[in-house]
């Protein structure tokens, strides 16, 4: 319970990158690690167990040595290596820690949490595209009035609008889903060329993978960090589609705008103005995915990595990819939050896009101007009808009627509200929606 | 030809998003336009063909006045419809720009150059890649002092490091590939409902991806940036591991390490020391590959977009992509130059290990105290004897030799350079390579 | 002539950081190092006045030749000064480069762009100001909705949030003026012992200061690079606030807000939509600020250099800082152009405060309540209230003359617009400015 | 005690940013509020005190559901205020958040914990100071082998390296001192008019800075975050300092230079490897310095801020501004801990500048060729005699001795070591850096 964790993060990411996740995935690596050893014959079954039965009880090992003396080695395996060996007895020692070197049992147990923690990010954008595809069924055909660099421009739907945000979500998971997929394992030994793992190097890298469900690799990946570089990628870009679809909804929130409202039990007032409901979960999604561009990019410019490990660079990978997960797992939580809230209010955006209907009118004025004017010319004239309109305060509508160079009746038809495709696009997009969640259990 | 350029810029990426590259890219997507048009039957095959012709010839366009214009539009597209326009003549200008808004066209085009782009910078990857398995099967077993946090560790071999370095080139290509074959055509009109595409809009779309050979999307992804984000992501992973691998060839270029140099007609040289000979191609690939994050950082900040066209963080796009591909460009073939020109030395190499045996036979007398001492004493006796050997100024094998608590032979002999499985996993990630490649036309 | 910088460059900086720009800053140092060198007696003062000559006359000279081999030197400057030496002669070439290494002349010209970059930004950055000044003195007392997460909340004056926009824009000014006035020389020579200056280097070094009116240094500054930094921070600070000004215009500037609109000759039409007028340079604005933060990542990762010269991370920082300069420059005159071109309407904002009223009202009521209910529940009961009348679609003033346990004519009354010290602020903020300006030539 | 921190962690920064810091900080600014009201007779000096009084013991208040409610509220401010309301009682409640809103105390509060966790920056920084001032005087005159692009050039000294860290190190608390100096107070009410301060809010705001000892302010900052930018800047600034001086200390320690090597206490042992002496304060340095790029980015990026308060981008920099203090705190400790135990080795130094000595003899070569062959062509001479004695594995002394173009022995001569005015110019930075420190208490 603490103040800033109480104020921002949310969801699962968080618990899956704690210390105690730390721990637990560290000693799920060095578990594995003794089970693989034995597969291969280089330990025995026994000793494998009991390797294993220590790292399942984590309560009964003395961690507050191995938090002690983790700064002093660099990192925390070796104090935890030495640790685990005492617990299991001198018979089994040798069970433990097999052939491997720190940065081994870091990686793969840096893996490990990142793929717990996409899990709970995953959560959260699956149940915000479940809100977001049922506002796309619903609001399939409600007019509201399309934005261009925040001017109005011309009418599109919320349900074309909702679409476009469930592609986002439904892209930004399938990145993150690639990516878990092709998380490896790392297994090299003190430099990398198994000299430890007598003989049996190549055969135990394979059986750990299969153990901690991770992919094999043909050489370590010690200082090469495309693994590191792809979470980083795929959490920036999902953090940049909670960003966009957070972004529209403060602003579609806006007082002047009011076409959808954030309700949430207790949520968003304000102790110095109490008429006032902000989307304080939107918001905070916001807040939270602003956070993922600077990590990416520490995260990528940690990729310079020297010879067979590193010399700072790995070491700043490991704050730096914990708070990337908690952030975008937050921002993704929010963001959950806020569409579960969400109150779109149709008879507002209708009313809006009609007196936005200047824009497809002047359109239509263009066109039918411009077999006589010419393209170019025809628009110039439009754009001078509605400077005109502007300047009198009269509706465009009635300087358009007064003109006797166009068929006014097929102009002022035309400027009528055409949402076009909208509609087939959104049933696109859902379909697109209900092959990928069908693909998946 | 200019001057930084010139000191910096090499290979073909930064010729793919030139200007002119920028303009053949915008006239591409409207040709392809016009003839999507003509294929779903919106305007007349030789109206299409009119503008392809024109798209054609640029040197006909007055794209000076396209240049004059785009400041005040925000962006080129409504001047060079203009010109467009006037250059296909009256009868069919109406098969220009069909139902296309400008970032329909700017975004299609921007992919078209990050994808010809990309071809450049794989090519020189792919040349790297080429050199640097030519190094892992000439060096598969030359013994190699491994380092570890900058300080000599194990021996490995100079054939495992190429393969790691070989892992990270073809892995970076790999991504870029799967980036670039997913690359989608934006087409949506003003506010992406397609109004004013006739109805035909959504085939409009798919013939329009038939024509440029990108994908076709459900809906528009005008503010959901994820294929901008899919290629930064791409690309910040490339140039990492152009850095990695650039560092390595520096560091062991030092003087004092010397175990490759950097050769290149007439380059390396300093002015005020004739005698120094700098690895010239490997430092600007460094210095290349780091501008990347930074870049990759502005990419993902400006995912988040509003409503139907975002006012700004759009337009940072362009010139952040086009910096970013050709730095990465540019580092990919000093990288390529580099490795080109890199001389091994192996008789360095060995010497080297041979002084840092130091290092497995402490590991050996460790493993031979362990039965009696426990594991954890055991070490710490072997750092205690290589403190003695440091202190005294004598080699760690005469200290050795004197112990009587061990088979002083057998620890000897253990600590005999091994370099484990360096080979078998040298030939693994060149079997990977191979299939890569052959893989590929 | 191109078509991005078409499209968004303007003002000065980027000129003053083009290729031509380099060359006149290059050549600029060598010759203010030739006459520091005869003030310090090492050359005859007729060498450095021939010296001085060549340099003025960049056309003499054979810059293609530098072009070409700069790549190779990994910089410009060997083969300029073998260009130079040619250019004087055999007798005087002994005062070219006296004593220095590239990096004297890279680093000593860069800041020497730099400062003319600055004075283009800065520039600029004084214009926005002093419409921000007028905007505040026109329209001090002239209310407007304050607006808080996006959501109106109580009444303020245009007037005090263009106060704040110049205290952003002058304390922008301030701190760009500090760090140019700051920037240091640089001066060592290959190493940093001034080796090569037969013993005046110390001397030499604080002529060459003088003579490029830069600041002097106890010691080199080759690998720590705080005046790099400075700038880069400067000029983040300084986008930063050109982006928050800028994006207030565009919210203002919004269709549904319309309280300003910006006007320019030509600019913000739309091809499709003609009734659109987009606030293209505030938009032109934001987007060339969003790229400072992740170039200021870069140099401030490039901090990182090795021992007596870097082998990367120095040679990023060349075209890293020229794009920030670029890109700041223009954000700060595209944000000056959409100034100049801005209209408020007071009318309109005056209009949207008094529909807004309900906040204060909403204010009054719970502070009349809080003597009877207790500072908590009163508060709960206003924001009842509120809900009340928004549920039953009455006003919230008649929702309040109803009730029975305040003085309902004093919470009326005191639901009045109050603006508070908004206008003395104001006058205090343009104090402040007029000091500033005053304080400059 | 956590096992990540445990690993990283160092110095007073983490503490001074810590949960208990921000409600100690926040109630401070609650306090001195109450205080700033009573000394401007808007409330009783006894409420006041019972404010001071209350805010003076946290472990008293329920803070407890100030977390539990500060995420709905979107901050802790609301939340505390109800609590702190209570725990004064009805009467003096009055006296509690005068005028304010929760910016005005989060931001003020902030800056509190930011001026705290610099102190201990500086602590840190200062001791690093101290401790190469002295390694400075020690070896001012030791012969060390200056290295540019990470190969050997011309001899330097120890002591001129040294000086120019401690020029670094000073620079970057200079700047960190000046921030400090500046930061201003937050206060302006819900929207910045003081609407609800009854006409002192002026007066208030600046009591409040005097009581909090920070600056006064023309108008509120809400939106314009030049104190957080110029805090990212000058925090930034110091990290990349830390980074440069680590990464020289990690390359000097390499096993093949030698040249230092650091010393810790039980640190910088491998479990794999017995033998290893890993310099682990200055790698962890490292790692903490090179997440600061990042985070400042992203506070940068947070400048762009709406209206009178931001929907998000304001949350997105507390986090990231104690996440920065926090590594930038830790980076500057493991510096002062590395630079504790580093041990030189001027004999060796001296031993490998010697064998370097190459350099200055082809330089003197050169030179005394130049009169005879011109500058050019005396370069290419000596570039060629150094290509010979590397080809035939000579020394180049030999190859110079045999010919008959030159002073032989005036070259070889020449070719001694010279560090020119090293000397000097550690005596300059060692005297700036006393002026400095004697100008602090």
């Amino acid at each position: 319970m603490t103040l800033l964790s109480g104020t921002f993060a949310r969801g699962g990411a968080a618990a899956a990158v704690s210390d105690d996740a730390w721990f637990r995935a560290l000693l799920a690596v060095e578990a594995a690690l003794a089970r693989a050893a034995a597969r291969t014959g280089l330990v025995p079954a026994t000793a494998a167990d009991a390797v294993t039965a220590a790292c399942a009880h984590p309560e009964r090992l003395d961690l507050a040595t191995v938090v002690a003396r983790a700064a002093d080695a660099g990192n925390p395996v070796p104090p935890l290596v030495r640790v685990l060996q005492d617990a299991v007895g001198e018979r089994d020692a040798g069970a433990v820690h097999v052939g491997a070197t720190s940065q081994d049992v870091l990686d793969s147990a840096l893996l490990l949490m990142a793929r717990d923690a996409i899990a709970a990010v995953d959560a959260d954008l699956a149940a915000a595209a479940e809100t977001v595809a049922e506002l796309a069924r619903t609001h399939r055909d409600d007019v509201l009035a399309g934005r261009t660099l925040m001017q109005q421009a011309l009418p599109t739907t919320f349900g074309l609008k909702a679409a476009g945000w469930l592609a986002g979500l439904d892209g930004a998971r399938l990145r993150l889903a690639e990516v878990v997929a092709a998380l490896p394992v790392q297994y090299g030994g003190a430099v990398g060329t198994l000299a430890a793992s007598g003989g049996a190097g190549v055969a135990l890298r394979a059986a750990l993978a299969e153990e901690l469900q991770l992919t094999s690799t043909a050489v370590p990946w010690f200082t090469v960090r495309l693994p590191v570089a792809d979470l980083a990628g795929a959490l920036g870009a999902a953090a940049g589609v909670v960003a966009t679809v957070a972004v529209d909804v403060v602003l579609l929130a806006q007082t002047e705008v009011a076409e959808v409202a954030e309700v949430g039990e207790g949520r968003g007032g304000s102790s110095a103005m109490p008429h006032k409901r902000n989307p304080v979960a939107a918001v905070s999604a916001r807040a939270c995915a602003r956070r993922a561009p600077g990590l990416v990019a520490t995260l990528l410019s940690a990729m310079e990595q020297e010879h067979e490990r590193a010399a700072g660079a790995w070491h700043s990978e490991w704050p730096t990819l914990t708070e990337l997960l908690t952030t975008v797992g937050s921002a993704a939580s929010w963001l959950a939050e806020s569409l579960r809230g969400l109150r779109p209010d149709p008879a507002r955006m209708a009313a809006t896009a009609a007196a936005a209907a200047e824009g497809p009118l002047a359109g239509a004025l263009a066109e039918a101007l411009a077999p006589t004017l010419g393209k170019g010319a025809a628009h110039d004239a439009a754009a001078a009808a509605v400077r005109e309109a502007r300047d009198s305060g009269r509706p465009l509508a009635e300087v358009v009627a007064t003109r006797t160079d166009v068929d006014v009746r097929a102009v002022l038809a035309a400027g009528r509200p055409d949402v076009g495709e909208a509609g087939a696009q959104v049933d696109a997009a859902l379909a697109e929606h209900a092959a990928l969640t069908e693909g998946r259990p």
